[in-house]
This record gives C-alpha cells, structure tokens and sequence, in this order.
C-alpha cells in the first residue's frame, strides 16, 4: 500500500517481539517460589513485557494515560444521549483532576496527558494541555468523509510523534484514553466497514441512549456504510471517512508505541476500533499491545473475538477515558514486580516439588 | 443449632447491611461526571462497600491480609507436588517478604500478618509472626476426624477475635490468606459434603500434581465422605473433620468481620470454601465479602456459582496465599476513590444528559 514516506517508515519500524526473551522470562518465572505457572496471566503478561521491551531485567515506573480528545461532525445526528459541548467541557474536567479517569490514574501512579486533537472548542493558552488541533471537529461522514486524506495522517502522525516523546521521557508504560461525543457511532462504522460486520452486530448504546437514539445510531451507520460504499478499500481510508482525529492519533500513539518497543495497555471499544487498524496496518503491533478490559458496549466482545485476544479484565465498563486502561496498569505492573521481586526457592530455602511430580 | 456461647454470640451480631446506604452511594455516584452505571463493576464495590461500614463518606486506607498457615494430617496420604516441610518453610518465605502475597500486598499498600493457627514445626520466638498454634497439624481424616470439637471452635474464635483486632486497630479492609500443604485436598473434602457433590467435580490438581496423584486426591476425598459418612451433619461439624486449622481460621476472620462491618475481600478455592462454612452459618455474612477471583483449581467456578456469586477477577491464578484478594483490593479501593475523589456535573460545569435521553 502506498503510504507517505512518514508512516511508511514507522510501520517497518516495527519488529517482532523477542520470543527467545520471553522463554527466558518464563524459566526465571519457574524458580520462584511458587507452583509453576500457578500466578496464570499474571505470568504471562511479565514474559510478554519482557519479550516488548527486551529487557530481561525491566523496571515499570513511569506510566502514562493519553487521553485524546475531539468532536465528531455526526454528533449532529442526534446519536448521543449528551451534547457535543460536554467533549469541551470534559476537557476541562479532566485538567481539573476531577474525571474518572483522574481518579483512577492517581490510584495507579499514573500521569494523564490530555491531547486536543480536535475538539470543537478553543482553550485559552496556560492550560496544561497538548494542543495539536487538526481541525475543530471531523465532518459529518453523512454528507462527506470525516477527514481529508492530509489530516488523518496528520492525526496518525501527531500519534507517533507523542509514543516516541513519551519513550524518549523514561514512560515505561503508555494506557489509551478518548473523549469525543460521537465517537461510538464513528467507532461502530469503522467496525462495521473493516470487520464486514452488520451494523447492528457493533453498534451499542454508548453512553446510555435512549431505544429511540439506539435505532438512529444504527441507521446512521447503515446510511454511512451505503453511501461511502466505494471510499472504504482500506484501513486508513476507513478511518479518513468515518474514523474521528481522536480515533486517528490513538492509531498513531499505538503505531508509535510498537515502532519504539512501549508496552501500550489499549482501553474499551474506541482504542480497540483504533487498535485493529494499527493492526491491521502492521500485524505485528499486536504483540506490543495489553487488551484491558471488555466493555459493556455492545460489539466490544466480538472484536475482542476477531482479534484473538482475551482482555484482562471484565467490569462491566463503558466509560472510555482510559479508565479500563488505567486500572490494567496496576495488573501489568504487579506482574513485573512478582517477576523482579519474588524470591526463588534456591534462596529461600524451600523445597521443590516431589521428584515424581512431574506435571508442570 | 447449639453452637458454643461465644459463636452464638458473634453469629447473633452479624447484622443486615444497610440497603438504604447503598441506594443513597448510587444517588451520589449518578451525580459523578460520567454517564449513569457507566463505571459498571466499580459502582457496584462502592455502593457494596458503603453499605457495609455504613459510612456515607468512608475511607479506604489501612488494609491488611491475612495468611494462615497450618499443616494437613492428609499430606501424608501423597495428594501434594510438595512435601509438607514447604509449609513452615514458606512462613519463613512470607516473614522474609519473599513470597508472592509479600509483592502483591507491597503493590497494593497492604500490611501481610502471617497466623501460625497449626504448622507442623516450632518456629523460634521473636519473628513478626502471629502465633496462635493449636496443634502441630490436623490429624489425617482418612483415620479419624482431623480436629476435636473443642480445637474447631478454639481455630474459628481465633480468626474472630483477629478480626475485632484489626478493627479496633483502624484496618478497613482485610483480605483472606492461607498456606498449607495438603489443603486443596481438604477443601475439596469439605465441599463434596457441603455441596452434595461427586468429589471428582470439586477436586482439582491443587499445586499441580501429576496424573496418579490426582486420581489419589479423588480416591481419598471419596474415602473421607464414605468413612465419615455419619459425621458430617452441620457445616461445623464439617469442618471439624475435614477441614484445616487455616480454614477454620478463615471462617472465623470472616464471621468477625461481618459482626463488626469490616468489608473482607475472599481470596481463591480454599478462602472459598472458608467463606461457604460462614455463610451456612449466618448467611449475611455473604453481603459482607468481596470475592476477589476464579481460580483455575477445579471446583472453584462449581462454589462460586453455588454462593451466586460473580469474582472480580479471572486470570487463571492458583496459588492461594490470599494473592487474588489482594489484587482484588486495588478495585475495590479504586471504586472508593471515585466514590469520593470524582467531580460532579454541577461542580464541573458538565452538561447533564439530552432531557429526551430518558434512559439510565
């Protein structure tokens, strides 16, 4: 496919994860003092962030919560059960340290970055907020695509560019966060268009809506699927004419993140639709990713499913913001410190297992 | 039933949790700037948490495990990958911070309090180590009952009185520990009586053990039932022959906790079968308990179903040490620092859902 010289770059960036590493992980794992591969996915997630960052002794201080947000052009046909303005003013929210996604990030030691990709609003200067507004808003993809061809790759770029500062400032672990009113339905029709899927099957009630906004949401990602029918051949050109820049700069940060070895913990149904295109651009990405949580939105287990992927946690979420993300972090986290810090049996002086107990 | 004076009396102070408390916690989260239920799991552990202490504004600081430690008569009937040394050996493991429950309680900021109720080994004075031995291990139960009458009873008012302990010491939340060699078999035991059930559908491979010794697991639960067939009337009696000194322990930090509101998060398989002893003994201990995770041992999902009841987490751990509660934990002190830390829509200036978006 004939990506700009930029992107292109990046996704042959992205190598494989380091298998042999990851055996070695689970032979150190093996002479803790435990059953063997008695802590499950606790385990498996220590040999997986080994075989990301290739480092058999790695540590896990600095982590991060990006939380990009921007307003979609569909809100204006009527598919949430809030106003678009509530994308700004939870920009604020979140600058205020009052959202859930704040809370839960405090919880974890975690930093939230906020990222204006595209939110219809202007924030006055001083905040502490990463401005790299696109444009105010995508389109409505109703009437034309969401974003010309020059901003979805702006979005993929500024994405990329925020995975390699973070790595480059010591983050050890990155966790996708979204706030954009709309952005369900834009995520239902990407879903509906890459996984061939009937827009029933992935369209959910996001925030909450009403049965009667249930069904417009569905028609709108019928409506949109119709008349974009020829414009949606491949990944990116799905996110160009349905995606949202939040969506875009998501698929970015995980591009980013695989192409410089940053474990990146991907949040609910949003940065999952953001995920497959990553993935689907460059397969390989899937190794650098942890799956959090399965949301409560409709649709969310089936791409799950589609995947291959078994998500860490199941809490009934639907919120976004990054908290399903944030709250894996600690998961992640506690599995590189079983991994750095248990003692073996050799130094602990406990017997191993019975020598006819062979069953690992 | 005739239970000693001193059970009674704690069974008789096991009240209600206060169900107006909790639809008041919804109330104040329904105002949190996120759209209603939307934090799924995390508003039900909130609202749970706030009905147990009866605190409208709790807190959530000082947490403890609990990890008691005994041998099993029964490991002598080779059901364990290891030798029953490994118990006194990992309490030294657990005193030197070297054990798997030692990382994770670090990670969650929980203090480890490790109960000697009844090793098999004489451990020298001077460890910060809770001694409260009542026997050096269970008697075998495929020989006669593993405890007396007077030791059960003695073992369930120890774990009462730790619990009114760590009340009284300001602890908020505890979670159940336990370690001993043998005692996967004895729960499994216990629950094929409790629970009416082939003991071949509640007995598992416990540390990992080969083929053989599974099928003698089997054989020695069957043994048990069919030997003590006419021993096993109530859910103490139960315990008395089957059970362990740690479990029993567990069962009574349990009740404790229920009689004195302190929330008690429940650990895997064998906190498990702790727990199902309590709530057959009071039921309203139930709403007092957290039950943290789905182990992998065999049986597990079978209680956990039997107590209607949905854990927190399924990551496929069976180690036991109280490990799963206290990842288990860090959920639930999350869900109380939204509870208290989030923003309202009021106070954030966040608009509130369309009028017509009627739905909850």
């Amino acid at each position: 496919m004939g990506w700009p010289r930029d992107l292109q770059s990046v996704l042959s960036r992205i190598q494989p994860v380091d298998q042999i590493l990851a055996k070695q992980a689970q032979e150190h794992l093996d002479t803790l003092t435990k059953p063997r591969g008695s802590l499950g996915r606790l385990e498996e997630l220590a040999r997986r962030y080994v075989a990301i960052t290739r480092e058999f002794k790695p540590q896990l201080q600095k982590k991060a919560v990006f939380v990009f947000a921007a307003d979609h052009g569909v809100a204006q046909a009527g598919v949430s059960a809030y106003p678009k303005e509530v994308t700004a003013q939870m920009v604020y929210n979140f600058l205020n340290g009052g959202a859930a996604i704040n809370v839960i990030a405090r919880a974890v030691g975690a930093e939230v970055k906020i990222v204006d990709i595209g939110v219809d609003a202007d924030f006055p200067a001083g905040l502490a907020l990463c401005s790299k507004k696109i444009r105010h808003g995508t389109r409505n993809f109703l009437v034309e695509p969401a974003m010309t061809p020059e901003e979805v790759m702006q979005a993929l770029l500024i994405g990329i560019e925020l995975a390699n500062e973070a790595k480059a400032a010591g983050v050890d672990l990155i966790a996708t966060g979204e706030m954009g009113i709309g952005n369900t339905t834009a995520s239902s029709a990407m879903l509906a268009a890459l996984l061939n899927e009937d827009p029933a099957n992935v369209t959910g009630r996001g925030t909450g809506v009403s049965d009667e906004t249930y069904a417009q949401k569905i028609h709108v990602v019928a409506e949109a699927l119709r008349s974009h029918a020829n414009g949606l051949n491949d990944p990116v050109q799905v996110l160009q004419t349905l995606g949202g820049l939040e969506i875009a700069g998501l698929c970015g940060l995980l591009l980013g993140a695989a192409s410089c070895r940053l474990p990146a913990v991907v949040d609910g149904f949003i940065a999952s639709t953001a995920a497959l295109v990553a993935i689907r651009l460059a397969p390989t990405t899937k190794d650098y990713l942890f799956f959090s949580h399965c949301s409560a939105e409709q649709g969310h287990r089936l791409l799950l499913d589609r995947l291959g992927v078994q998500p860490l946690l199941d809490l009934g979420l639907r919120l976004g913001e990054g908290t399903g993300a944030a709250l894996a972090m600690h998961l992640i986290e506690s599995s590189i410190r079983i991994y750095n810090e248990m003692a073996t049996f050799e130094g602990a002086g406990v017997a191993a297992r019975i020598a006819t107990e062979t069953r690992s």
